[in-house]
C-alpha cells in the first residue's frame, strides 16, 4: 500500500510509493550531449568572457578580472532581473506588478575546469560557502531586496547550460517568494503550538530514530526527509538552532563543507553523476515586527535542500502540488549510509 | 527591464523577461526518442492488454472488454494509490501519514492510434469530457475523497510514457491538495474584498482589453494569463460563473471541445508539437459549511489550465515558487491568436 505523508513544515503531501520502490540503478537520469563551449568562459585565464568581477577570493598581490583566484563572482551575463532602478510598483486593473530589479550573480566554484563539486576539496567547497555569506551580508545593504536565494544547478536536466564548470548562482529578490513564507508560517505555528523549532525537533527525531538519517558530522546532519518528494532528496542542517546562515562561523563552514562534499560524493557514486540542485533556505531580509515576522529567528532554521533530478514532475504534480516519489526516504537513506 | 508579476488568485509571483522575449522558434523542446511499444495496449482489439473497464461508451450491442468503443476507462496498469482498504491515519512522532487510498484512472480518447488530441473531431474530444463528467460525478459516491484530478501529459517530456496513444488520467485523492487550496483562499479573499468573483474578474477585463484574449467561443474564453509561469501557458475557462465543473450542460461541452480543439492545433502548428500537460481545477467534493469551504460555490470558477514544457524547472524555481517566463503572456497570445 503506497503511503500519504505530509511534511511537518509546510503541509505538503507527498505520496510515497513502498510497493515497488524504485532503487538506484532503476533511474536513468536524462543524459544530454554536453557539447562543450570552448573556451571556457569560467577557467583561470580567460576572465575577459566574463562581465568584471563582483568579489574574488584571490591570492596577494593578483589583479581584479586576472588569474590568482579561488572563487570569483561575477553578474550573470544573463540576469533575469536587472540591479538598476526602483520597484515602481504599480496596478494594471486587477493586477499588481513592480519592475524587475534585483541581483543575479555566479560564483565560480575553482579556477580549474572541474564539473562536479563533488571532486573539490572541502577547504576549497569552504570558499564558496564563505563565499555565500559575504555576498548575502552584502546585498542586505541594498534596501530593495527583500531575499536572495543562493542555489546549484549541476547539468542540463537540473536547468543548467551545457558549460560543464562548478558554479553556483544567487538571485536577490524585491519580494519574500510564497515558498520561503510558507516555511516562516507554518515553523512559527509549530512553535506557538509546542513552544519548540519545528527543525529542532526533527533533528531530534531524526537522532533517535535514525533510519533516515544518512550523516551526523561536527554539528551537521543530513536527513532524507520523512516527507521527500524526490527520490534520494537530503537535507543538511545545523544541529544548534539558527535561523540565519550568514551568522555563519568559520569553523562551522568547516564542518559544513566536509559533510556536503560527502553526501555529494555518495550521490555521484550511488546515482551515476546525477543533475541535481541544492538550494539554501535561510531567513529573509528586512523582517517587520508584526506576525510571522516578529518571531522568525527563534521559530526558523536555516537548511540546504539537495534534489537530484531522477523523476519527471507532470500534469498531477503541477495540479495539485502533491509529489509522488517512488523511492522511501529510509531506502533513500539507508542507500546514502552505505555506498 | 524584465517585469515581476503577481497572480491574482494565490499572490505567486513570476517574472516575464520583457528584454530578449523568446518566439516560438527559440523553443526547441526535449524530443526523446519514441521506441513505440507494440502492440498498443490502448488500440481497439487488444483490449485484453489493459485491465477490465471501468466504464465506456460504446456502440449498442457491443460486449465489455470488446472493441466497439469509443470512449474507454480503465484502472492504471502502475497505480500512483490504491483503491481498496481504509484511510487509517496515524502519527509517526511529529510526522503525518494516512494510507495511500485514492483511485487511479486512465482515459482512452479514441478507439484509433493517435497521438495528439488535437487531430481528434471535436465531437470525439466531447466525448472524453463528457466522461470526466461523469467520472467526476460517481467518484464522488465514495465518502474517502477529497478531490479529484483530472490531467494529461502528452509526451515524455511532459511526463508520458512512450505510448503515443491519445489518453488522459484523473486520480481521486483521500485529501484535499494544497494548490487547490490556495486557490479557494485566494477567490474567497478576493469575493470577501470585492463581493466578485476573481475570475469573472479577470475574464471582464481580458475582454476588455484583448491583448491576452486568445478566442472566445460560445461562452468560452482562451486566454494567456497575466502572470503566466511558462511561455504560452493558457487557460479555459466558461464565461458564465461555474464553480464546479461537473454541472456542465452537454451543449457546453460541445463549445468547450471546440476551444480545446482550437487551441491545442494551434499550439501544434506553432512549436512543433510541444509537450504539453492539462489540468482540470474545479471544486473539491464534501465542502464543510465554515471557512473558505462555506462559500466555493460563489467564490471560484472552474478552468483549465495548460502548459507547453518548453522551459526547465530548476534550482531558482524549486527554491523560492517564483518562476521565469521568458515569453510574455501578450506575445505568445498574439502568436496564438495569429497562427
Amino acid at each position: 500500500m503506497p503511503e500519504l505523508r505530509k511534511d511537518p513544515i509546510i503541509g505538503r503531501w507527498v505520496i510515497i510509493a513502498t510497493d515497488r520502490a524504485k532503487r538506484p540503478n532503476d533511474f536513468k537520469p536524462e543524459q544530454s550531449e554536453m557539447t562543450e563551449v570552448t573556451p571556457c568562459p569560467f577557467c583561470a585565464g580567460n576572465e575577459k568572457l566574463t562581465p568584471p568581477e563582483i568579489r574574488a577570493i584571490r591570492k596577494d598581490g593578483t589583479e581584479a578580472n586576472k588569474p590568482g583566484w579561488d572563487i570569483r563572482v561575477v553578474p550573470s551575463i544573463a540576469p533575469v532581473l536587472r540591479i538598476e532602478g526602483d520597484l515602481h510598483k504599480h496596478p494594471h486593473g486587477i493586477y499588481d506588478t513592480m519592475n524587475g530589479v534585483g541581483a543575479h550573480e555566479v560564483i565560480i566554484e575553482t579556477p580549474e575546469h572541474v564539473g562536479n563539486m563533488c571532486l573539490l576539496k572541502s577547504a576549497q567547497i569552504a570558499k564558496t560557502w564563505k563565499t555565500y555569506r559575504e555576498r548575502l551580508i552584502d546585498l542586505e545593504k541594498d534596501r530593495r531586496f527583500k531575499y536572495v536565494l543562493v542555489f546549484k544547478n549541476h547539468k542540463p536536466a537540473a536547468g543548467s547550460t551545457t558549460i560543464k564548470h562548478c558554479r553556483s548562482q544567487l538571485i536577490a529578490l524585491p519580494a519574500c517568494p510564497k515558498s520561503v513564507k510558507g516555511e516562516l508560517e507554518g515553523a512559527k505555528k509549530y512553535f506557538d503550538y509546542k513552544d519548540r523549532c519545528v527543525y529542532c525537533d526533527i533533528i531530534s527525531q531524526e537522532l533517535d530514530d535514525k533510519k533516515r538519517l544518512i550523516l551526523e558530522i561536527d554539528g551537521f546532519v543530513a536527513i532524507a526527509p520523512f516527507a521527500a518528494r524526490f527520490p534520494f532528496e537530503t537535507w543538511i542542517l545545523p544541529k544548534e538552532h539558527s535561523s540565519d546562515f550568514s551568522k555563519i562561523k568559520d569553523n562551522e563552514i568547516k564542518a559544513l563543507s566536509k559533510i556536503l562534499k560527502k553526501v555529494t560524493s555518495r550521490m555521484n557514486k550511488l546515482l551515476s553523476d546525477p543533475p541535481f540542485n541544492y538550494m539554501l533556505h535561510t531567513a529573509p531580509y528586512r523582517r517587520p515586527k508584526a506576525g510571522y515576522w516578529s518571531t522568525i529567528e527563534q521559530d526558523y532554521h536555516w537548511h540546504i535542500e539537495i534534489i537530484p533530478r531522477l523523476t519527471r514532475v507532470a500534469g498531477f504534480e503541477w495540479g495539485t502540488g502533491f509529489y509522488i516519489n517512488p523511492t522511501p526516504p529510509e531506502e533513500a537513506a539507508k542507500f546514502l549510509r552505505e555506498v
